[in-house]
């Protein structure tokens, strides 16, 4: 019998916002394997802690954390390899991903390497996205809204164009692109409707208009949720 | 001291997507309140069913499923009252809510009119997107794609445009517009691209390609996930 590859959403931050689900196989699972930037600890581990209360195999994937245009994608060709090992070997591997595993996660590089040829089992998780809601407070969509996920490090045009189409937005993976989404909202009249969310559920967390944020920069693991009706949703 | 409201998201259907901290706050709270349809069962309660192990005192919010253009929101003034009354008593609320409580949740009506005066807590939960996402094995998103939620009550114009714009569609609510949103796609050649998923994680779980359904309705918890690319995330 080979073993299982679990992709497991550890949630958003607060080790808490993990589904029982997940808590159960993280508790047993004999490997475990988990994104991390180049150098530091692994966010996605980081929030599993609490829960891996065995000594798995680790198995840490490690790739830049706002990848250029053209990443060198043969550590998941490693990494895919490794798995595929204690799969044949008949252990299950669980595969850690920060909020859910196929909401813009890198869990798909694994999963299109390892699904060809062993089973896997997604485990859903708590998205940035509702977490930020959440902590501002503010539905993210109502009734008949069109919302729109879009990622900032798109051209100016593109985010353009596609904060003017939905009444509720959600820009993801603000980082280093802060200072051209505030231009497009700007731009947009919209400033006034959007909120920044930094490190949703963490310690950390941070909460605020974006009119009141001055820097250009910031984590890359925040967000800005605008919503045209404001509180029409009453 | 007067009590919290707690927005509790329930997760898409297997009781075991709950979070821990949903879990821990439905196995203490005093009183719990949930939306239903007019007449039966409500899915919400159902869920969270096997983590209710004390007898609280319940609040039936009920509501049709598919309200009108024009509901009478009277059920929510009604509810916001009694669970007003519990909070001044000091006893905390669950309010149960499928999937997120923010993600095109009805909870949004009661935080609406309890909020204002009350402490509300919302603990976020696995939606429909993203357990259908991983139902079907196939990432929502990813990379830069842009990703839109389509309701399906929206006119065949306005969902044609938002359709052609977004690389990544996640059409929600489609119920009685099946046929309607199948007319688009056919007419977009979207078609092939499209997957069916209704009561996804639940027993009654159904997953097929878009062209093999011949119905004109589904249920109203089903969704369609479109992804242009294709499997070219890989």
């Amino acid at each position: 019998m080979t073993g299982t590859l679990f992709g497991i959403g550890v949630g958003p931050g607060d080790p808490e916002l993990i589904t029982l689900k997940a808590h159960r196989i993280l508790q047993t699972v004999p490997v475990i394997a988990w994104p991390a930037p180049l150098e530091g600890e692994s966010m996605a581990r980081t929030i599993a802690s609490p829960h891996i209360t065995q000594t798995p195999i680790e198995i840490a994937i490690r790739m830049p954390l706002e990848p250029t245009q053209f990443p060198d994608r043969s550590v998941y060709d490693i990494a895919a390899d490794e798995i595929g090992k204690h799969l044949e070997a008949g252990r299950d591997v669980a595969a850690l991903c920060e909020g859910d595993p196929f909401f813009y996660g890198s869990f798909m590089y694994l999963f299109g390497r390892v699904a060809p040829e062993y089973n896997v089992v997604i485990v859903p998780g708590i998205s940035s996205l509702m977490a930020a809601a959440a902590a501002l407070k503010s539905p993210l969509a109502s009734r008949n809204d069109l919302l729109t996920v879009v990622p900032a490090p798109l051209d100016e045009e593109t985010l353009t164009e596609a904060i003017q189409r939905a009444e509720s937005v959600a820009i993801i993976k603000v980082g280093r692109h802060l200072g051209k989404v505030r231009r497009v909202l700007d731009t947009l009249s919209l400033t006034n409707n959007a909120q920044f969310v930094a490190h949703a559920t963490m310690e950390l967390q941070s909460v605020s208009p974006l009119s009141e944020i001055n820097e250009d920069r910031a984590p890359y693991f925040s967000l800005i949720l605008v919503h045209k009706r404001g509180e029409a949703w009453r």
